[in-house]
């Protein structure tokens, strides 16, 4: 029963994949005013000058320049209109007989002839035939992509139509008996109990981005549906995808109908994400088999699909790298490469990778990353502060617009987001949630601007001014006070397990959801644990731990946990009972460095303002009479 | 007669059109999948979670853990199929009354029952529900720009439509009696006598890759027409950019249209190109009117409209910067902001910027620009050598990929650079030409990879050597060949001036054209007049210089000259007679640094290649025996 891939590495698997197509490419005949962002297939050449002839640059009048040499300041000399003075307008051919063009502003009267008090030199005023583009000069090479500039300058010379490359027809197929189109179903999203394919969609969108002419087939629920799909596909695509089936499970047929087609060429990469990925050729097309798992899928994308395009069409889209310092240690397994997602921070000029959620199914952590980082097949990872050359997927100007916090997870966070997007476009925040401690190292590292913390001193009873202290040591910093806020027990309406306070949770049946260590509301816990003399051990379910308030809350709401903690909002959004424990105080901490930077200025408007407060108290939970008060101010 | 603009600041241009726009975008709501690159109108909370319920994360079997605890290696434990293994594919619901997924690779035998040899945990190979995205999420802000990985995220949290800002409709209208729609004329290009229309083309293009939704009207021919298509466009479209009829010219009548139907908010703005725009507001509409001179038809849409619509969509791109050295001394005039065109070369790191022609009839060098340099107002322009931050439109990743030529101008150039773009997708050369002498100083300073040259030394006879050691002193270069070529005379077929060689050209009767000084051309031809003794100032035209051989042919071709110098193939391409008078050396001059970059390398294997001699020959008037020698290393 067991399959085993025989990988190969990710460079040989691009190379035999460019080895194996020799599309050539083909070409249309297209208007030029239509290829915006084209590849053209051929040099092109003025067919005409630039301007086309010799031309009035000005508005006036048009003579020959030997007839006003006598023209004095003192003496004016009169010319007479249309015998010795044209009227023309800028852009008009030269006349007959006439070498230069007086401007409409030098002359003193203009009836039936104008007077000029100066003489005119030959060429003045005159736009030499050929000034801008001489008939015959290369206006673009071939495979050049064309720019809207190009094409003015491509009209300019006479050259209406232009031959470019023909875009390649790619075909998305995707398989799976289970699989739901969204878009194809009668019920309400949260009805359903299959998997949604959204891969597709993703997949069609970075094909079109690349440049392909893309098209999504009807779900293949079987293996005859993928062969016939296939089979009536061939000829008119250039290109097939075929989503998923790749793997070595029972309905992975993808292997087997390629072969029978056509070609296996092979089947597994040592990359990760990625590594079930296959190829072959049928009828001398490319056939791709990509990974179910929506990253894998992105990702063999973005490292195959996307150069093999390129070598289709000529056109080569260069990749941008930005040397990045890594902010925690990555380890990796030797033997595959790993492609890890970054989150970036730019802070003082420096850039720096915080690796996102690793998992191939955790498709949100790839619209998140701002870049990519290779871990190649031969090393165990990086370590701390290693400098690495990341592929950028977010603009750099748009990094430096963007204020990073790292830290405790608040709905809050959402609400600064929403509003900086509205009032400041320009700008961004980004979000990371890693518990309270973690962002306070964060801070003291640089690799966040701005940290967002509560942690309950368990001697002095206060919040995070000790912890701050103790961890931030030599820093300079402020600390802004954001929402007093409500901790608490959830649990569902029903409450079968009659659970009433901290007491419960070492019942054994009482199924419990915990919060990572580091987080400010694991020290809450571990401080009332201690406090009701209640052992960790005895909690059924301390080992299993989120990182967000809302992770914790649809677990309790799916009756995969039975009580967690968590804020009072959360309660409210998944119309849980709230029973509560404390109130806390969240708040901001930033570097003294950060305070005179723009952004820092522009996110305590927002915090200051009403809308602010009222959405927090909308949401429910919050109490924000101190919102945007300075609590302390530290060096 | 006389009307004067009066202009205002840029900056204050700006904010004006910033201020009398108050379009509220409006929205529509559209399948998500149709949405990348559409800017959100609202932010975004995930509808259902992903994955949406507990899920098999792996091919294999659904069970309860807790019945596998006494599995072990020595004493298999049996599960019977369907009771207590259920068969599950990666994504399935784990089946009610189970918690864990065995592997398909990890079970022993599967008929009716699978053997385990271990136990399992609780969730293993289960994905949680949520562990990607939890029902409430905010998945993206508003005023976010949608990527291909957004739209999966979003399918994948049941979001099938979203709202989007609608682009907003603009009209371009052109005007002038005498424009020439190229796309609307029977007659071959070369035969029209009137201006053709690129700009609205440009602006078109321009406009949809902003992001509006565009459309160009019929040609305005006359003030009624103008007036008649903007009264009837106002309510369908929300920008009008008429083009152009700006100018204090006698058609230039857009202000006066304006003017009657609604407010002129300003005509005229201190900037270079630029100056002739206006600006005003029709129905609460904006009417742009946009200078005719191409450029600065491009630069005012870059300057203004673009921010424009940013504004309009609350969405912003952010402009990239980048630091360059000027590389020549930038005079400006006071008083008015100048926008200089650059071409961009990379060296070791330093970006130069080499200014390109600043006519705002040079449409090209719009094409050719990589980066836009703003002098402003209140200096008289920049030193050589200062570093100036550009506004960058070529990306830096292609800057890098680029070899840069400067120096004297032959059609080899275009060939090489049409061969690199062939079989090097990735490469471009990018040539300037401003003749030998230049292209050695260029060199030297750092500021082209290679230079190419002709020049013959008067006293020793041969071509190049001398004059690089001379000039280049103290740099270790390499001059390699390029080929032998002829020089001379060009002349129209019937020759009426009956000229035969060098000492025609001082007969007062004969129009000459010549090249710029510092050009080999010219060099040529003062070795020549010298040893003919001619004296320059009785020639007829040795003042009129143009910079490339192209330029010459065209001017001879066009009567504008009777003859000039030139190459053979010169007289070939445009059907001139060639009065031969020198066979000269064509060669390539490179750093030695330079010979060790790969794009060295790969431009040899260009020069190197049958394809290029071959493509040298068909032109005429090219000894190629000797192509790709090293005529010497120095240093």
């Amino acid at each position: 029963m067991k399959r085993y891939l025989k990988t190969i590495r990710s460079d040989e698997a691009l190379q035999r994949i460019l080895d194996h197509v020799n599309f050539s490419g083909g070409e249309e005949y297209l208007q030029t005013y239509k290829c915006r962002e084209r590849i053209s297939s051929r040099s092109v050449y003025a067919h005409v000058s630039n301007p086309p002839f010799m031309c009035a640059a000005m508005d006036g009048y048009a003579v020959d320049f030997s007839k006003t040499i006598y023209a004095d300041l003192s003496r004016p000399l009169s010319l007479m209109i249309t015998r010795d003075a044209i009227p023309v307008n800028t852009g008009d051919p030269l006349p007959d007989g006439t070498n230069a063009v007086i401007m409409i502003e030098d002359i003193e009267d203009a009836d039936t002839s104008i007077a000029i008090r100066k003489p005119v030199y030959l060429w003045q005023n005159v736009r030499m035939i050929g000034e801008d583009i001489v008939e015959g000069d290369m206006l673009i090479p071939a495979n050049h992509e064309i720019t809207a500039y190009d094409i003015g300058m491509l009209i300019s010379g006479g050259i209406t139509h232009i031959h470019v490359r023909k875009k390649p027809r790619a075909l998305i197929v995707p398989t799976g008996k289970e699989l739901i189109d969204l878009y194809n179903v009668e019920e309400p999203v949260n009805k359903l109990g299959g998997l949604v394919d959204f891969n597709s969609y993703t997949l069609l969108n970075l094909a079109e981005e690349t440049g392909l002419d893309c098209t999504i087939s009807q779900i293949a629920k079987t293996k005859e549906d993928l062969y016939d799909i296939i089979k009536n596909a061939i000829n008119a695509y250039d290109l097939i995808f075929v989503n998923a089936g790749s793997s070595a499970g029972r309905e992975d047929y993808t292997e087997e109908v390629i072969s029978k087609q056509g070609e296996l060429i092979f089947h597994g990469i040592s990359m990760m994400p990625g590594k079930p990925a296959m190829f072959g050729v049928v009828d001398g097309k490319p056939v791709f088999g990509i990974p179910g798992y929506p990253v894998s899928a992105a990702l063999i994308f973005y490292t195959f699909i996307k150069p093999l395009y390129e070598k289709m069409m000529h056109s080569s889209k260069n990749t941008k790298l930005i040397n990045c310092k890594t902010t925690y240690k990555i380890p990796s397994r030797l033997g595959i490469e790993e492609i890890i997602r970054v989150s970036l921070v730019e802070n003082d000029g420096i850039y720096y990778a915080i690796p996102l959620p690793r998992g191939a199914s955790i498709f949100s952590s790839m619209a998140r990353a701002d870049g990519l980082m290779r871990v190649p097949v031969n090393i165990e990872g990086f370590e701390e502060g290693d400098t690495i050359a990341c592929e950028l997927l977010t603009k750099k100007e748009t990094l430096k617009q963007r204020i990073h916090i790292i830290g405790s997870h608040d709905l809050s966070l959402d609400i600064l987001r929403d509003m900086i997007k509205t009032h400041h476009t320009a700008f961004d925040l980004i979000s990371t949630h890693t518990g309270s401690l973690s962002g306070i190292t964060a801070l003291s590292k640089g690799i966040a601007h701005i940290c967002t913390t509560h942690i309950l001193d368990e001697n002095e009873k206060i919040y995070n001014a000790p912890a701050i202290k103790k961890y931030l040591a030599d820093k300079p910093c402020v600390l802004i006070h954001i929402a007093k806020r409500f901790q608490g027990l959830i649990v569902r309406k029903d409450n079968k397990k009659n659970i009433k306070g901290i007491s419960d949770l070492s019942r054994p049946e009482v199924k419990f959801i915990n919060r990572q260590s580091g987080s400010g509301t694991r020290i809450l816990l571990d401080m009332l644990l201690s406090e009701n003399d209640i052992e960790k051990h005895h909690i059924n379910g301390y080992d299993r731990e989120e990182s967000t308030h809302t992770a914790v809350g649809i677990q309790v709401r799916e009756s995969i946990a039975d009580t967690g903690i968590a804020i009072y909002s959360i309660a409210r959004v998944f119309s849980l009972d709230f029973i509560p424990l404390a109130e806390e105080d969240y708040d901001l901490l930033v570097t003294k460095e950060f305070t005179e930077d723009r952004r820092f200025k522009l996110l305590m408007d927002m915090v200051n303002s009403n809308e602010f407060r009222q959405r927090l108290e909308k949401l429910g939970g919050y109490n924000t009479k101190e919102t945007g008060r300075i609590k302390f101010t530290k060096g």
